[in-house]
């Protein structure tokens, strides 16, 4: 048995000064910041970015070649003109267009966009998940 | 500007059945379960299941070779012994050995395994990172 949890998801970065200004020019701003890491507070969890040679080391396996985009991240918006802005904010701070959201199949809003490392990020509006007050995520019942 | 958040992590996989009887054996329940997907309620956020081919063209790149690596999701735990037993756990399942549970550099205390799909996780426990009762992750001020 182990919990249901994830408290940190790191990102590895080929160049962490270039990911900690992108991420900077989205108006994210660290929580701490040391020589070679930067952990930003997200709801109840942390997101790190780290060095990609740095954390194959950490993870046991120096000089492996880690990849990216099997793995998302998404945002959760209640609105498609909100889902719109984000997709163009990250853009314009110099992301890499994947998708421009859309209309999807299963009945909500959808678009991607890779950071300058290549870590995909989802920018979504699901009409069957309202998010919190504070934009936490709790699915509803059943379903 | 777009929000320090994130709602929802998603791992392709190349064998759903698998994947979803992996985490099964870990003990994880999904909240909400479709073919083609299965979503896990996390700490104010969802983690989900998806084919990994099918998130290459929801990415607007299909037929891309995804990778997996470069973004690890972590599990803290209050005591090393906690870490210990996460990480023999996620074997005992069938996840890959990377890395041993052992102290690190930095203070604490952490090891790496990966699922069948590649996707990487780390546990870990961090003297200076209390963790809230309900297993969420909120930075100490400064630091």
């Amino acid at each position: 048995m182990i919990p249901q949890r994830v408290t940190l998801i790191t990102l590895g970065t080929r160049d962490l000064g270039r990911a900690r200004r992108f991420y900077g020019d989205l108006g994210w701003r660290p929580a701490s910041e040391q020589e070679g890491i930067s952990f930003y507070q997200l709801h109840g969890m942390v997101l790190g970015l780290f060095g990609l040679d740095a954390l194959a080391e950490d993870q046991g396996r120096p000089g492996a070649e880690l990849g990216t985009g099997a793995v998302t991240l998404a945002q959760n918006f209640a609105t498609e003109a909100e889902v719109d802005a984000a997709y163009e904010a990250a853009l314009s701070a110099g992301g890499t267009a994947l998708k421009a959201p859309e209309k999807v199949f299963w009945g909500g809003y959808s678009g991607y966009w890779a950071d300058p490392d290549g870590h995909v990020w989802e920018v979504a509006m699901n009409p069957y998940w309202p998010l919190s007050a504070d934009g936490s995520l709790t699915l509803p019942e059943a379903g």
